[in-house]
């Protein structure tokens, strides 16, 4: 899993029918001060995140034990909204 | 899953039983701002994509669960037409 | 597998219930040498690791093997602290 | 799955047993220009793929659905031999 | 899989127990050159490497088919010795 912010969100009315109706969002994976690391993908939101919220996102087949997407074509899934991090070198939310 | 635009074909007579029909895309990754972020990969097309669509890539065990390569060699499918991209930063299709 | 050094705590309310009274920790990856290479991940601790440890990081569909975990969304897991890492160039712990 | 050109042999006879038998080549992977971007790997053959050749790579558990391969350690294979590549930027094959 | 370089030995008492009697060695990613390419990960051996040797290494669900690692949290695994490696450019081992 890895830290990432919410940046926006995907409309897609053409789609793989195991992604109806859920929420595509666009996600920038952090660092661990926190600061965008460069990349980012599309993961489905099962937690109810939103815009400019930091969040754990799991990958792979790990993603499609979240809730609802177990036969989906999900790869990635927002599977936590972060309250704190703290880390040695001194980040934190 | 990311962002990417079809820009290219792959046509291919030798090859695994399992790909038999497939339409193969050339997807080119995108940043969230929708600019090539370098990197290309070979996707079978589940939704009817075009040359240059933006569209949703998923990626590994997930691009199985697209209709109709559940026991297929692909690991990696066009699963979404996107519509709209809607960032923070602003970008937008 | 790879070599990581424990640095950061993340604490998440809202969360997947398969993660719910899991530790999550922040993993900077480590080269042989046991210097930082840039990259980190949030790892489920399953062997009592704590800050500033060096241990062995599973990631993927291996992570979940770790004991408790099997359907979880987990995709990252601790599953060694390292005691020594002797290297042909001379790295040590 | 990846474009990739055919540009070496491994040999190997102490090896796992689900091995036995499988001509395995160096895979450089190509950009959409079918120039070499960098990094290669070995993927077993599947499809009678020669030296120069450019092919189709799969990967992970997707490269284990090439005929034969279901219980093997194969984690990369030559699905496909490439006859025409077009690019909208104007590689072609 | 890629060929590696077996460069060192992790030592791990406090371990998932899935890892007993495992030998983990630290492997360097080598190109097709046989030059390393700065990586490195710790890969279970079951074909009886030792150091400094070429190897073949499998990633992924694919490490957990070598002999005696089915339910494993093994991610990555040794599989083969190399005795050659010939390219079109000339590397060889």
């Amino acid at each position: 899993m890895y830290l990432g912010k919410v940046i926006g969100t995907v409309v897609s009315t053409s789609k793989d029918s195991s992604l109806s109706g859920c929420k595509l969002l666009i996600v920038a994976r952090l660092t661990e001060m926190l600061e965008p690391e460069g990349s980012t993908e599309i993961a489905v939101d099962t937690v109810g995140a939103g815009n400019g919220e930091t969040v754990i996102v799991a990958q792979g087949s790990a993603a499609r034990r979240a809730s609802g997407h177990d036969h989906s074509v999900v790869d990635s899934a927002i599977v936590g909204i972060v309250d704190t991090v703290e880390t040695v070198g001194g980040g934190r939310l």
